[in-house]
């Protein structure tokens, strides 16, 4: 139950400003008496919030409209949210790549950036890697470093609230890193670090294929597979942010690994060589027979853990990301196999994204983050711990 | 964000009687003094609302205190929150048994009621069942059937938000039932119809085993084994209320059931046949080989299950029902697998309510269902849809 604190001049001054900023950026341009009407305040109340953001830089005057009549005296003044008061970067921190994308306020991408980094690579290679792409991502944009509002990060693994890996086996030096702690070294604002199946099912919610759905399972398909899921539209981390680490069901009374199911011969893959698998996946599709049957044991497998996740969670919709999103024919077998396990069979759809889910989805987390200090005057936007 | 509506006075008369209700209820009696105190409510508005709330029944004056010293004049009248105004049903429908549980508006049980039924028996005779232990009950009690302000029911299968049973294969006629409706003949009042693992992981989080945790999930382990959850102390129930249902899981892979698993010759076990299924446990602790080595398979397909659900969801804590918590030595090869799938492995323990988690879970739904209308302003306790 909600409790009613009342008298509390501050918080009154910060719900209506939350309330006209809300308004502001539903509309292009509005004038006092447009945000009168919307937000149901009095004028005054309104006049003064405006000034207030106008003041913190999160509005402004609309340039004088030349070419409109002037009824009577000077035309009304008309009001915008400054979307460029503010920018967010979208990272990927992954074991091939990293890669970044910037945008405004409203979230509107301003320039993408990526670079190939060895799976072997340290963590200051990979770090150092990032900042490079970070920066020359900013030089091109003509962004300065101060305008960042939040910064979003996507990687493998386990992630504590404070951005710290407690564990993360794809990535060298991964574990116990204190990945927050670092990245915030080379920014002034707020880092948020989320695990990459996580980000990369905010980002399908956000812009991808799972717009229309607030139950969603993400399966992020490869040699170290993870998933994410948004219950109600919000990501379900689970209690120690393990939800999802969906590695170890292909271990499950089989004890197979990816490596082993997609080995042509009878030596199981290098861990994380997804050149080879790359490979097998090619070999599969000009015909080779011995490819085709260790695709065909992949997507099994891939749809036994579809089926699990889509078992304990029931969502709405399942999107398939990652390599698995690549392969021919991987929908018809996952939905059959679905009507058959599943009591009440979710939809499922490719991802959208692609590449690009993961800093999508962190630079969403980034946006949440600054949404909930702009708009929001208690609770969370996106439901971080 | 919330929206100030300000200036609905029917709104704010139930706020404060909700926030003088709450007082009440935590406090044995208290004085308008205290009520005041408590609520930070002006006398005067606490006297209207505690008025109005003696005139609708839920409050009552305390009786003359003989003992009490008057100090000056007549002593402070005394408040209390009248539990006894309504009292409240929590009902099982199983293949094998109909249970009623009856309490106050505190939760305090104040009866319980059971009777077999035939795993072959039609859903007519399973409900006719059902309302001679509830008639049964109510007698014993000495409860008027006006006196109930809601009834809870678990029953197998995926049920929909009106209590039509969706899918129910473990009961003979039970896919498609309309059993809200048909209950709701019986009583006046609201009847919630609740998936029965769901009902009893909401109980052993009210008074079981998981009284400290808000991210379980409870395994109700049978031939027929479903799975509840709580996420933030919220009952998960999927897009389509089918979260949990796990009785695929044991094919995923294997294609193999818990009657095949649990027989000891080369025939499965009939299905539902518990009582057969007893006999084996009983032939294991009696040092019977092929029992114990049926048992040994079943464990190991429940330790995958429970697996498989700790993967998507990552709980604290895992409480095994059902069946399973009956079975000696099941506890440690769980914590061993667990420890060894799971990167953030669960608590695992056993149920602590037993056979009465579905009665306690359906009584608890039905008391969150008054408790919304009596304490709450907006939104919902329980997380209904």
């Amino acid at each position: 139950m909600g409790r009613l604190t009342g008298g509390d001049p501050s918080l009154l001054r910060r719900i209506n400003s939350a309330v006209v900023l809300h308004a502001l950026r539903g509309a292009d341009f509005a004038t006092l008496t447009e945000i009168t009407r919307i937000t149901g305040l009095s004028r005054p109340t309104v006049e003064g919030v405006v000034e207030g953001l106008i003041d913190a830089g999160l509005v402004v005057d609309s340039p004088a409209e030349e070419g409109t009549a002037r009824r009577q005296g000077r035309p009304a003044r008309r009001f915008r949210f400054r979307a460029e008061a503010g920018y967010l970067l979208g990272l990927e921190i992954g074991p091939h790549r990293v890669a970044a994308a910037l945008s405004d306020l409203d979230g509107r991408v301003q320039g993408t950036g990526q670079r190939e980094v060895d799976e072997t690579a340290s963590a200051d290679e990979r770090l150092d890697r990032l900042r490079g792409v970070v920066a020359d991502l900013l030089r091109r944009a003509g962004i300065s470093r101060d305008a960042l509002r939040a910064v979003g990060v996507g990687t493998p693994g386990i992630v504590e609230a404070d951005g710290t890996v407690r564990l993360g086996t794809a990535l060298p030096d991964w574990t116990g890193l204190a990945l927050g702690e670092r990245l915030r070294r080379s920014f002034k604002c707020p880092v948020l670090v989320e695990n990459d199946a996580n980000a990369a099912a905010v980002a399908e919610h956000w812009k991808g294929a799972a717009t229309e759905s607030d139950d969603v399972v993400f399966v992020l398909a490869g040699l170290s597979p993870g998933a994410g899921a948004l219950i109600g539209g919000r990501l379900h981390r689970g209690y120690g942010g393990a939800a999802g680490e969906i590695g170890a069901l292909h271990l499950l009374g089989r004890e197979v690994t990816p490596e082993s199911l997609l080995s042509t011969t009878d030596e199981p893959l290098h861990p994380l060589d997804e050149q080879a698998v790359t490979e097998v996946f090619a070999h599969a599709r000009e015909g080779d027979e011995r490819a085709q049957a260790a695709v065909e044991r992949y997507i099994q497998r891939l749809v036994h853990d579809v089926a699990a996740l889509s078992l304990a969670l029931d969502p709405e919709l399942v999107v398939i990301g990652g390599w698995a999103a690549g392969l021919d024919g991987v929908l018809e077998p996952l939905r059959r196999e679905l009507a058959r396990y599943c009591l009440r069979p979710p939809r499922v759809a490719l991802s959208r994204l692609g590449e690009a889910a993961i800093t999508i989805g962190a630079l969403r987390l980034a946006l949440d983050h600054v949404e909930e200090e702009l708009f929001a005057v208690e609770g969370s936007v996106t439901g971080r711990r």
